[in-house]
């Protein structure tokens, strides 16, 4: 039984007349011979419209209600998602995240998947052709709803093709796959042909919006060729996948960035051993994520230590190092909201010195001043002035010859 | 523990301020010294959202699917109610058809209770005092969502008191209770503060919308005392329970009506064995229920026979009355739409006589013809035309005393 799992997300099932190209993706897979699992979103709107509810009647809602509310999201578009193949003479039904089950941890609003129940899915799909699967929700180990969390159900379409031995997943959106870079800022942006998990990761983790990014840790981690694509179109999209040889021809793959970045930097702190834990334990306990950190060298027995947030973070942050800078005797706690981050991406990287300084110079060149830097074996990331934000990506783009499909 | 079952019904649930009404009625319940099962309707007007979008994507929804669909309304209306709970400091948690379960049958759409775990419902119910239990919806032995039909969440309250050995059923709606009549149409009918099953049944069954019939039948059944009142006052409503000596005091204890009625006339029947098979059997085999049936007594060897059925079931029934007629040879058969049925109905009437003969002279005097009639041991039911139906029932109202509170 060759099995093929097609997520849908909520653009995708907004409407009757959305749904129908579904149904001709859906019919598709089926012509080739495949029998398909469609993973679903709640339709356009409401789940947004399902939190607005919550929010109304508490101020601070019941996680595990809140995730029984919101799943009604993708049971209504599964359920009518059904009717449309029953009506097409489809042998389909709906299944829901408790009806499989697909067991999750109690971390309601962001949970888990932890285990899925293949041999159910195995036997529905010797009685059905189409299992209309709701993605985003699972079931505790009591029973209770949960929710993935935001962009959850490429999650679900993923953990799916993964206990199903699936040959694909199939990821459908509103966009032809993903891009170099932000085609919104870069005319010359191209659609991604292949590219491996690593580097899908790091675009994923710097807001390309197209993956969410524990989908793709669950595609690597079970190895789930992920194939992105348009629901509104047949081109290819972009296929997620192991690396290989053709990658490492290109030095980058893709040029990211992100905008919700603030900087705070503590001046004249003691370089003392324990200085670091004083300013990021609290800011850990506060849950508090912390992206870049830079350290710079002592002089006089003093040091600066700079890092970035979330700009929503930022007054807490505040707050916080005000107390932290009493303790350590900080001379000035200094912030920024004008700064924004860019990141070279690409697998070709590691066998190749001097991408940093390509880079670096494209940009001076310019005169961009580059505020922080940070490297990973396959990622490049500096942070910049706000306003030289586009200019820097197509810099970059163009730099590393993005614009040319050189596969 | 002492445990109360209390049912809130669409427009007891409506918005955040009904809700909040709500959670008054459930907290009298807790300063009683009672744990609260609350059992509620989807928010009114949801139901029949949830239809159309069904009837928009498709001309016959599957019913396994629409029910699916459906439930949603009441998961919104359980899990929003139940964080206005944990707000208020009440321990409570939400409860849908399969968490519990309630089983059903596979009659998707108007599915019937086989059985409920009452042991899980009594472990919650030492963790939580108060249970929100999702009305309406249960779950098939496959564990596929059913829905119980239209006002099924009263069934569903009766059913949990049922097996909670609950020592009361609450139904909150938004009437004050039962009355002896319609209150539009007969300015000096009493609500009634006590009723007997049978009655209440009859009452249900004659078009008295404020108890579902099949959950009186269950109340019945396992004899749970079933009190119907008002969300919006603090007024006793109407106990619905076992007959007792004081009900019997009371010869009639309501008039009912339904102007749902058409009725349907064959002449000249040959009066042999087998003809009221050979007209009711097409009838019901295409599912239309008959309700009053009278045959004329021989003449010549022929003979009429006269019933009613629902006006929507007309255009059905001529044509199967013209087939039925030629193969039978009747004379003719004609119809007549502007008829509608009244009864008397009280458990006290079964051991007087005379009772018919009051409600028929009454009715003459006024000049009022009587097309058909029909009795039961706690009712008679009488076929008008349909322009002296509010006029009739303030007749028979005044008649068997209703206007005046006789307890």
């Amino acid at each position: 039984m060759k099995v093929l799992v097609q997520k849908f997300g909520g653009t995708s099932v907004a409407n009757l007349e959305c749904m129908k190209k579904v149904l001709g993706k859906v019919r598709q897979g089926l012509e080739k011979g495949y029998k398909v699992v469609a993973v679903l979103s709640a339709r356009a709107g409401d789940t947004n419209k399902l939190l607005g509810l919550a929010q109304e009647w508490s101020a601070t809602p019941d996680p595990a209600e809140c995730d029984a509310l919101v799943a009604t999201g993708e049971q209504i578009s599964v359920a009518l998602f059904s009717m449309l193949l029953k009506d097409a003479g489809i042998k389909a039904r709906s299944l829901l995240g408790w009806q499989i089950p697909v067991r999750t941890d109690n971390a309601f609003g962001s949970a888990r998947i932890h285990e899925i129940d293949a041999d159910v899915l195995k036997k529905h799909l010797e009685n059905y052709d189409v299992l209309v699967v709701a993605g985003f929700q699972g079931v505790t180990e009591d029973n209770r709803i949960t929710t993935l969390g935001r962009g959850g159900s490429d999650t679900s379409a993923v953990a799916l093709a993964a206990v199903l031995d699936s040959c694909e997943c199939e990821i459908y959106t509103d966009v032809n796959g993903v891009y170099t870079t932000d085609p919104n800022i870069c005319s010359t942006a191209r659609k991604i042909d292949k590219i491996s998990y690593e580097e899908m990761l790091e675009m994923a983790s710097m807001g390309a919006k197209v993956l969410h990014i524990r989908s793709v840790e669950f595609a690597k981690k079970y190895k789930v060729p992920v194939h992105v694509r348009s629901t509104f179109t047949d081109d290819p999209g972009t296929l997620v996948t192991q690396e290989d040889s053709t990658m490492e021809a290109l030095l980058v793959s893709g040029i990211a960035f992100d905008k919700d970045q603030a900087r705070v930097t503590l001046h004249g702190l003691p370089d003392v051993p324990g200085i670091a834990a004083a300013i990021f334990g609290p800011l850990s306990e506060a849950g508090i994520l912390v992206d870049m950190i830079v350290q710079n060298t002592s002089q006089d027995g003093h040091t600066d230590i700079t890092f970035t947030i979330s700009r929503k973070e930022l007054k807490k942050t505040l707050e916080l190092m005000a107390e932290v800078s009493k303790k350590t005797g900080a001379t000035e706690v200094a912030h920024d909201i004008n700064v924004a981050k860019i990141s070279a991406i690409g697998v070709g990287m590691r066998n190749h010195s001097g991408v940093a300084a390509r880079a670096f110079s494209a940009l001076n060149r310019e005169g961009i001043n580059i505020l922080m830097i940070s490297t990973s074996e396959i990622k490049i990331t500096i942070l910049i002035e706000e306003k030289y934000l586009e200019l820097a990506v197509r810099i970059l783009h163009d730099t590393f010859g993005l614009d040319w499909d050189i596969n």
